[in-house]
């Protein structure tokens, strides 16, 4: 595969952004093999999100940012760049279900889409021989009412020492707390077991049944410090009937769990991500 | 197509029940073609519907009800029996958007289920050509605040007048009355434009866009006196993304609304559903 | 709804491209609300489709292309420029089928996407006072083993008079002609009851039942005189289990045929689909 | 969970079936807690399957056979009776790609329906340490043309000695030999990557791609003598657009290997699923 640099950007709406960057690009034989836009009206923001060929450039991949800078100034964009030559780290967390944990490190194993798993932290121990047989460190950190501002403390501790890009709670059955929440907004995405904004909180799928839904969901969204309140980044469902018990629709959710899960993950770390107020523009 | 009898019951749970319908069926010489059954743990209720081919019995359809009483009484059943040689009456609501008006209207021309409709009411006259074009009466109700009362009464004295078996809200965009909610409970279906119990209330789409979500919904429901608050028929969703407006998910929504709307409705014509509290059980 | 140019081209890859176009509409201050862009990279091809806001150009509409050519020819591209003040031209045919038909003239009525219904085009009387409730003149054309030369040439002239930018096959149960397939070559689109290539040809729900398929599908795709090959610009699927019989699919497929039928048309009607060899590249 | 036994048959079509045996059920006590039904009406073959709570009847589970037969004869019944605390032994077959094989491990875990893996077969090393993580034996059987013949003697040993009762092919790159197919007729099943049945063979991805399909599926079934073309039990499909490679299209098919792979299992080891000539009938 090539080197691909990915340049993604927010700022307020102009006419002639595109065409300045674009044009950049071309001056220095850039060569753009996908390219998204995107205009959120009611913030009167502009987003963009674009691939180009490291080896067509006619500089380095660690010069672009002094190149690039002074129109960036000029429009006043929020950019990162990202280098498909430093897959994201992505630490993941779990606690005794193990659908979402399996499923990434299948992709992992794979490389579905370029990240790497420094470690796994659980508050249970029930996974650590699965995690370790793919020679991943196993961090077994229990959390209990007394403990929990020691334990968030050392979580953030392994993200550090770890570096992490970014943090996935795999059905980790813990409420981060606030100050684990400042420190990394933005790095930490959740699966929720409902289609939020329905059913938040505890035990959704028993709020599912009984209200008699036909369809039950999950819910990929960054972690706030507002319960289920973050900006969402991807959702689906799948169909139950009346013959569904709430224990049916845990096992079957977990289906949907995973896959939304791993949606939502491939496409932050591939920055088609970007926030956009409590919401999020998803490139495609 | 073969004169079909549906019956449809609900009991307390007990065993012997599907032996003993059966069994009575099974006497009488009755070709069961379909059957299906459910128990409502909860509510410690046993439901069922068989299909009948009306020829095979020994007696003629009339004499089901003096044949079947003495088990149901034993049973407790609460029962009903259809006849395919008797379609439902469906009176048809609507008011300026056409997407649900037109889809059951293409049904009841092709009978894609057996539904007869007597007539449309409509407190708009957009829609009277089409509606007479199909030799359908088309009654012109308008409500305003002042004769909302009234209005209503009328609209009730249609129903009966055209013997009305059931009353679709086919996107009527008028909140009915306690009144006409009781007189015709259970018979009474909606379709609304979101996912419930998200967003209920106005305005769906654009709380949605608000939220964010990923997926836009439609729910076909029992109407109640509380609003948006009945035993659900019917779900499913569509997907959107951050570049669709509220318009663009009004615009979407609407192939959502009608194929759940058509569904609900097949399904409630061909005695698929049965109420369970407040939840439904929809038989395939 | 704002007066709205569209720009699609193709032309063979290189770099710049979308530099020089944004470029372009940039020093004529256009504003750029939509972008998408593609490399087909087995044929060497780019493919580009924006949406400018009328007004903000510096040169009216009408001067659009002798602006443009002077770039267009540097590049090498084929190009389209479409005007949303002047709505689409699409004639429907059908047949005594009115699943599709009638979804059209709903998405028409409320102008779902812009377009205009000159007239209807059908083997059969069937849906004459429907057609013509819309004040849609209605032309029945019969087409016999015998006539149909005659006929075709004749519905030609239909298309002609009217003007037509588009002709849809709206469930119309008859095969078009070589002539007329290569007169109107890439202006005929068909809705195709089955997930092609699975169950080309006739009776293709009968296929499908013997096969014992658990999802039956519909595609919309261009004519070309090679029956149910042309390039495919949108399909999808619903679940049927053993208990659905040939007819019952034949009932469940028509709500697959119109929405996608209705999908596929929005999207060549917004200049979404672009030919790309014998395939569709289809811009969100 | 309480012991269940899973009655399941078919016979030649007849009045008075469901009646003989819920009376048999009833007759003994048994509570009936969930069953189906269909006729295969171009068979004229009737089939069933219902559940029975263990406890409820008045002989032990291993009298069941002794005092059914007698009425099985009478009505000409094939049947099988299950007991849930046998759970079926359902040996994994698998090559390089992890996704099926995680997905079905994870699924064992927790238990998502009652089986047991009693052994994973391969003809690579890739999955070894992953498998045996979790305590299950693994066997490294290599294919060559050369060896092809004792190697699937071979593993016919391994099934016999691990008594199993399933042998599931979760993207096992090699074709069986016929000898296999016919040894455990009806105990084979397989993941397709593809809607059978367009792109039945090799790379089908590519066939699809080559094609411009606008979705992708996968198909559950089982392994007969002639490939891919046995008896199909589940099926699924997944979105794609033109800026998809073949090599997406792997990558995205993988979430619908899976989860068709999963579903179909569970319905073969629920005996949910029954064959009816070349088809299935699939009893949800």
């Amino acid at each position: 595969m090539d080197r691909t640099l990915t340049l993604s950007f927010s700022c307020p709406d102009a006419s002639g952004i595109v065409a300045a960057v674009s044009s950049f690009v071309a001056q220095h034989k850039g060569w753009i093999t996908e390219a998204s836009q995107h205009t959120e009206h009611e913030l009167g923001r502009f987003f963009m999100r674009m691939e180009i060929k490291a080896s067509s450039l006619d500089f380095p991949p660690e010069a672009f940012g002094p190149h690039f800078s002074p129109l960036a100034q000029q429009f006043g964009l929020e950019w990162t760049l990202s280098d498909s030559d430093q897959p994201r780290r992505v630490v993941l967390l779990c606690s005794k279900q193990e659908h979402c944990l399996y499923d990434l490190l299948a992709r992992q194993v794979s490389q579905d889409f370029r990240f790497i798993v420094p470690c796994v932290v659980s508050n249970h121990e029930a996974h650590r021989k699965v995690v370790e047989a793919h020679g991943i460190p196993f961090h077994y950190v229990p959390v209990t009412p007394e403990n929990k501002h020691a334990a968030y403390r050392r979580m953030e501790q392994i993200f550090r020492d770890e570096k992490a890009d970014l943090i996935v709670l795999a059905r980790y059955m813990q409420v981060l707390d606030e100050e684990l929440c400042r420190n990394f907004a933005g790095k930490i995405i959740n699966i929720h077991h409902s289609f939020l904004p329905s059913f938040a909180g505890a035990k959704p799928y028993h709020q599912a049944h009984r209200r008699g839904v036909k369809l039950i969901g999950a819910t990929c969204h960054f972690v706030t410090p507002e319960l289920d309140e973050g900006p969402i980044v991807e959702q689906d469902v799948i169909r139950v009937d009346h013959s569904d018990t709430p224990d049916d629709m845990v096992q079957l959710g977990k289906d949907i769990e995973k896959v939304v899960l791993a949606r939502g993950l491939r496409a932050v770390v591939e920055d088609r991500v970007l926030l956009a107020g409590h919401k999020t523009v998803v490139f495609r």
